[in-house]
């Protein structure tokens, strides 16, 4: 039934077809992602739900937003890419977020928290404006409804003067379990699920922003969410709603219910040979802290994936995790700083950008010795375009007072975390997921020196930052050197500030820069910006102006021009001219 | 009383006595206020409220923390800073915000709004961990109180397990009167003021967060403030205060008790021959919107300051100001031009910062239609490091899909909004608050073209961007002109993309950039990527690697290398070698 299914025959189903049909999407993802990858748990929960929102509501004309957007795999099984769906997070393949691009069914791409009812505000304000009529539905994760965003929109819900239908998905559950006093009132709430006057006063607050309230009911019961979204979608011409639904995170799939932390993102590749860089990091923070009373490190709902278990377990008071809060982890960072503390902020290097601001204005601003551990940093592979962490270079470097580190292996980042122990201003330091290779070099790290890896004496000198780079410069000199052509390579493992005194004496005319970071306002346009009144060549390689979109790591690589055979193909052609 | 004052001073005084400190304060704030520009408004309303922390805490043992800052005057009187006061806001002198390198009365450093929760919280966390023993204070505006920064604080209160006191100042304005559900609902425990039961149910909200909230009291009646203070002092040992109180804006001084938006920021210098950049915006958007009911404005918190006003009072319907929350005003535009509106975003350079990830993510991955008016680019003056628009061609240039125009002029500015009409794809125009010239020159505007000011026919072009820049440029050309040597000037005024077929075809073997944007990742540092294999020799003109301090424009373009003189003396030099 899934194979062909439409919205139409949806709507012509029974209850028990469709809960075939739910069974039968919820095999197809569990099959999908076992193979391929992807967020199973949160997908297996909304199954039942999305289903009952195609019944419902009449898609693409309604319009539904799904907030961070891993969870709309049955939307997609439902609205025409079933055919494609095996492709789904691979290159070429479709998306595991909502694409406009995609579909007609997808009317607005997410892929980072809290989005979703800002969004569905501004479809909703539009549709007022052109005085068309249809419904606008944000679906999101209680894990979202703690960041700032949310607040914001619920603000201005009155001062739009327009209807929206805001379902809370409520599982519990970030990547890690939910955290905060919003989350502890969605819980009473849920307790109060049998006290309806009770729970009504308790419900005053969204009442306050001009939502009406409804809840709590059963996410994974069709029949109870067919009959109570029909009822909404009447409601929905005069007023809005927050729809309060729970849900079972990784529903009928046993091991995902009972390790919902585990199952979020699953990765599809083995794992033999690979270091983890937040092992790394958890390892050697919990070491320094036992010495160091000063030392606390902070989250925004990832500990377990950058590597802090350990450290939360030993040090709770030193432990903080405030939920999906960036920009408000970032401040009490920079303020724990200004009292004398050492604050280690872990992060992901895409939601990094949400507290661009207070990177410049809390911690650099203030010159405070905050260390930003950003991780999945270059591309990230199969998020795709909101998820690959290929900007950190270019919006950090401009930044007054920040010094950037870039790793070679992890045993260089170990002695980067003990470099930064004394280090007494804001640090970044930044790396991929997970590494392959520890190089044999193991010099000292001082601020603004690198590092030679390989001595050439010839005209080219490639200068190479993080691991990925340095693995493709190292390649290309080897092959070079086959045909006598002798090529410098030195690990540039601080973008800021550059070596300078190294960039002054290079002997080489050709300066040849790679990095896994785009192109503008990255480490190579900052040795091109140094050397331009040189009179030396600058190539880089980097990553075009583009967004990159899902792939593997080192497919992503090659399809845009990230491979060692470029770099031989440049110099070749540059010494045949 | 106010020259000489101490805490203890302030502490053996009778009531009588500091009324008559609170007079004082007051005429002081207001003489430096009319004769050096700053916050005069805002300031005038904090007089009482800040004797009286200062009579109950002890500061610098206790904390204080200003959100946003600017109405600290009366604390930086009281704290040592009287003898300075008069060279406020001016180059060399002290700040008009809170400022750590100035006093160890100020603990942390503000500018941008919504900050303040969560540096109290940071601040009282690591007293905690350091089984240290001091109050902790956040004073915050109701404007401020919009921003979602608030609720990422109020949501980790318990997590964090600490007490602080959080001064909820509502004196219902942001810099233009405050808007939003948070705001009416203040409003409502406001009218309560005489019924404590019904305000204490209503008062809810913030229970739920973990507060204890206490108001509505007067903050301009001093005794009641001290009282009240006093009381709280005590409880912070074992809860954390909400403290709410109304203040009146402009208080003692009568102009500005009747236009609080007019004076909220006073300028220092007189008007004649000055355009501004944003009347040029209101009348634009005007005159478009009467042909284009797709247009709409999108502002946050800043209506009147960004010339928004007639366009507010003619489209209500098309009107959006959302109070000071950028994030969501940026995800608004994003998502009204997925549906087919033409968005204007208007917001000054500096707090643009507050959305960089919804730039990113929301409007360039998506490719979306939205004009972002970037008011108060380059330095905007005398409100220092946190205000300065040096940094938004470095963090918006590496965005795929954005295109960057930097009009000369405001002529050229009002003929790239009627460019932006057909452009459908994410634009930003960058300009500085008010320009003293316009150009002859009118040539027709296309994406990546720039525009020839002048034909050299020697060896040096410069490349200037934006008007102060072109300034200095043709300024430069013509002092050289005098000595025989011909400078080519151009009008660089698409940063993104680069006029490429212009720069290939550059006969001149020197290439000077100048632009009022920092060195990394702006204007320059793309030429002299782009020009990296040429073999010229390129030369940038930018702000250093450093955050700019207060002062007057003209006054810190020079201190900081940007000067015709320092371009003619490198081409002078370039000439003797």
């Amino acid at each position: 039934m899934l194979e062909d299914i439409t919205d139409v025959k949806i709507k012509n189903s029974s209850l028990e077809q469709l809960k075939e049909l739910a069974e039968e999407a919820r095999q197809k993802i569990i099959s999908t992602v076992m193979k391929s990858g992807g967020h199973l748990s949160s997908n297996l929960g909304m199954v039942e739900l999305t289903i009952a929102l195609h019944y419902v509501f009449d898609f693409p004309r309604d319009k539904v937003i799904f907030d961070v957007g891993h969870q709309c795999y049955t939307h997609k099984l439902l609205s025409g890419r079933y055919d494609k769906f095996d492709s789904i997070r691979q290159f070429g393949g479709i998306s595991g977020f909502p694409k406009r691009e995609e579909s007609e069914f997808d009317c607005y791409n997410t892929g980072h928290a809290g989005t979703s009812v800002s969004a569905a505000l501004g479809i909703a304000k539009a549709r007022d404006v052109k005085g068309e009529d249809f419904a606008v539905i944000a679906v999101i994760g209680d894990g979202s409804f703690n960041n700032g965003l949310i607040y914001e929109a619920f603000n201005s819900l009155r001062l739009l003067n327009t209807h929206i239908l805001v379902i809370l998905n409520d599982n519990g559950m970030s990547i890690a379990p939910t955290v905060g006093s919003m989350h502890e009132y969605l819980e009473i709430l849920s307790e109060n699920i049998e006290q309806k006057q009770k729970r009504d006063r308790h419900a005053k607050i969204f009442e306050r922003f001009g939502f009406k309230y409804d809840g709590v009911y059963n996410g994974n019961d069709l029949g109870e969410m067919i009959d109570k979204l029909t009822e909404i979608k009447e409601r929905l011409k005069t007023e809005s709603v927050i729809l309060h639904v729970a849900t079972k995170k990784g529903k009928g799939y046993a091991f995902c219910e009972e390790n919902p932390e585990i199952t979020h993102g699953i990765s599809a590749c083995g794992s033999n040979g690979i270091c983890e860089y937040s092992s790394v990091l958890g390892k050697k923070l919990v070491e320094m802290a036992k010495n160091d009373d000063k030392i606390v490190a902070v989250t925004a709902a990832m500990t377990s994936s950058l590597g802090l278990s350990e450290f939360f377990e030993k040090y709770p008071e030193r432990s903080v995790d405030v939920g999906i809060c960036e920009e408000h982890a970032t401040i009490l960072c920079a303020s724990m700083a200004a009292q004398g503390m050492k604050p280690y902020y872990a992060v992901y290097s895409t939601f990094l950008q949400r507290s661009f601001d207070e990177i410049v204005i809390d911690i650099c601003s203030q010159n405070l010795p905050v260390t930003i551990c950003i991780d999945r940093a270059g591309v990230s592979g199969a998020d795709g375009e909101t998820h690959q962490g290929v900007f950190d270079l270019s919006f950090l470097s401009m930044i007054p007072n920040l010094t950037i580190a870039v790793p070679k292996d992890v045993a260089e980042f170990e002695r980067m975390l003990e470099f930064s122990a004394t280090f007494n201003a804001p640090l970044a330091i930044r790396y991929p997921r997970a590494g392959r290779k520890v190089f044999r070099e193991k010099s000292e790290i001082v601020s603004g020196k690198w590092e030679t890896l390989k001595k050439g004496g010839g005209k080219y000198a490639i200068l190479a930052c993080g691991e990925r780079a340095i693995t493709l410069a190292l390649k290309a000199s080897k092959v070079l050197g086959e045909s006598k052509i002798e090529v410098s390579v030195v690990n540039a493992r601080f973008v800021k500030p550059l070596d300078e005194e190294l960039l002054s004496e290079l002997k080489e005319s050709v300066v040849i820069t790679v990095e896994d970071n785009v192109l503008i306002g990255g480490f190579g346009a900052l040795v091109a910006a140094y050397l331009s009144e040189s009179g030396k060549i600058v190539k880089n390689f980097a990553f075009p102006d583009k967004f990159i979109p899902q792939g593997g790591i080192s497919e992503l690589m090659e399809n845009f021009g990230l491979s060692s055979e470029n770099i031989v193909g440049y110099i070749l052609k540059n010494e045949n001219r």
